[in-house]
């Protein structure tokens, strides 16, 4: 784990959700306390619980259950990238050999099955309904996104059904951590609503971020080829700019419109074009929009380190170059 | 689904279930839809809801409640199923072909995981923390006993690890059943004990029934080889009553101790020795055992229509022949 600079005012609770994470297995067989280990330990950064407690502890939220929420989020993510990874067929997660690398499909299906029974035991120790049953639809929702996709055709060039799938591959788990984190604190109902739109934005920017950095990173530094979505036929946002300023890349019409898929070359040389063209600035720039709506809802909130953590956090968003 | 006579008194809340289970995915991808009706169509008895039902419509639990418990319930097994049979490469279940032979594998983990988002969702609608907890714990019993069964070594005759195994694999959630029926209940807590271990021994029957039926079905009627748990190393109670009157048998001591493990001739003789023996009888018996601990829990309970019903359920248990 990372201590970027957003997490100050959070260190020793980040440390306690360390702590509760790891002990989730421990009454569990013993090689399933190992991989949990080796899950925990793949240099995850803890965006996700590290926003959930500064939005928390800005807003007052009871400590163990600010903790309880936190690690829950943290696993139920962890219990969706096993069965990703599994699916995707994925060898290497952020340079670390994946679970099922190593473990049979069986025992990785498992694997994450047991972490969405442990991260839904966890959801149900905040005592709070509400909260359990939104824990409950947001599982519901990552996984109905990753089965439409599954399904869906490849090339399919539409902002709205881009913007549905980040939502549901993303930002519908980054938004619930932030309105969750609110539930629990003693603020009004528009006080949740406002984070929950915060957590949203900041949720559909990282998405988008992501999807500009798979055209623009190093190949060693996100551990795939560049433009790898694409080259597998997922229309991202940089994609869909270039679209629209560029309808006539005869080897984009080919993806979107032709018979016949185009071939390697063909592909990478259209991953080349997007690279050089404005189509990364102007996506970059749109997740750059997303971010600064979340920092306007930030502005209503009680002044303290946890906000100003949370705006650097917001920027970090986009500015992060992995 | 069949409607055995033990089902009479709650007929109308088994459609009520039955209803609420084949909503749970209409706001999801249409293949999902059809996935769910596949699978809630294959003919399964609904034993744990038909037990839920009848626990609670005795004990006097609110009825909206229930019925969402039931659902819960039978949803959740359904998901552990889908799972289970994509593990052990079944392609048919109960005669019907199961999801994995129709789908891939990537299809069936998240058609797994969205049931349980489902289910989770249904569980924390009974509006019940304990029970919500209760239902996450008892998730990860059945999980973590199929992957300590996938991580050991076959042909363990060890009584202790029989009696964990048909827990966590069948008990554990039918005692949740009977024991969350009467969590939402108006009744004292020595109450809830009770049906909490009623419901652990007709589990505890259920299983060890299931696994006499391994032995004595025949091939047509349980869609699997006579004997198949064996074929695959799997000691079950038969075995184990077989091993106490028969310690000598070779093939046996071939299986549990030999260096060569015995050809499939040698096993196939093995599974008829035993078929022939009084393991069958003492097996049985011993179910019959717990059976008459689940009706002495019964005997406290308020006289009813259901309370009937649940004693002809427990005998079926022992009596069925499928």
């Amino acid at each position: 784990m990372i201590a970027p600079p957003f997490s100050t005012p959070i260190q020793s609770e980040l440390q306690e959700v360390e702590a509760l994470l790891h002990c989730q297995a421990y009454d569990a067989h013993p090689d399933l306390c190992a991989a949990l280990d080796h899950l925990l330990s793949s240099g995850g950064k803890r965006i996700r619980p590290t926003l959930g407690l500064l939005c928390g502890k800005m807003l007052g939220a009871p400590h163990d259950r600010l903790i309880t929420l936190a690690a829950a989020v943290e696993l139920l993510h962890t219990a969706t990238l096993v069965h990703d990874d599994l699916i995707d067929g994925a060898l290497l997660r952020r340079g670390i050999p994946t679970l099922n690398a190593q473990w049979s499909p069986p025992a990785t299906v498992l694997t994450g099955d047991f972490l969405f029974a442990r991260a839904a035991k966890l959801a149900a120790e905040t005592n709070h309904l509400a909260l359990m049953k939104l824990f409950a639809d947001t599982l519901a929702t990552i996984v109905n996104g990753e089965l439409t996709q599954l399904f869906q055709a490849r090339g399919l060039a539409s902002r709205e059904n881009y913007y549905q799938r980040i939502y549901a591959k993303t930002a519908s788990l980054i938004e619930m951590t932030a309105r969750a984190a609110a539930m629990i604190s003693p603020v009004e109902e528009t006080v949740v609503e406002t984070m929950r739109q915060f957590g949203y934005e900041v949720g559909m920017a990282f998405q988008m971020v992501d999807d500009v950095l798979d055209f623009t990173g190093e190949q060693a530094e996100v551990g795939k080829p560049v433009g790898s979505d694409l080259l597998q036929g997922l229309i991202t946002l940089p994609t869909l700019y270039y679209l629209e300023s560029h309808p006539e890349d005869p080897d984009l019409k080919m993806l979107l419109e032709g018979d016949d898929p185009p071939d390697r070359m063909q592909m990478e040389r259209l991953v080349q074009s997007i690279r050089a063209s404005r189509a990364i600035a102007q996506a970059l720039d749109e997740a750059r929009q997303s971010i600064e709506r979340a920092l306007t809802c930030l502005e209503t909130m009680p002044a303290s380190a946890e906000r100003e953590a949370l705006q650097v956090l917001a920027r970090y968003i986009v500015d992060r170059k992995l």
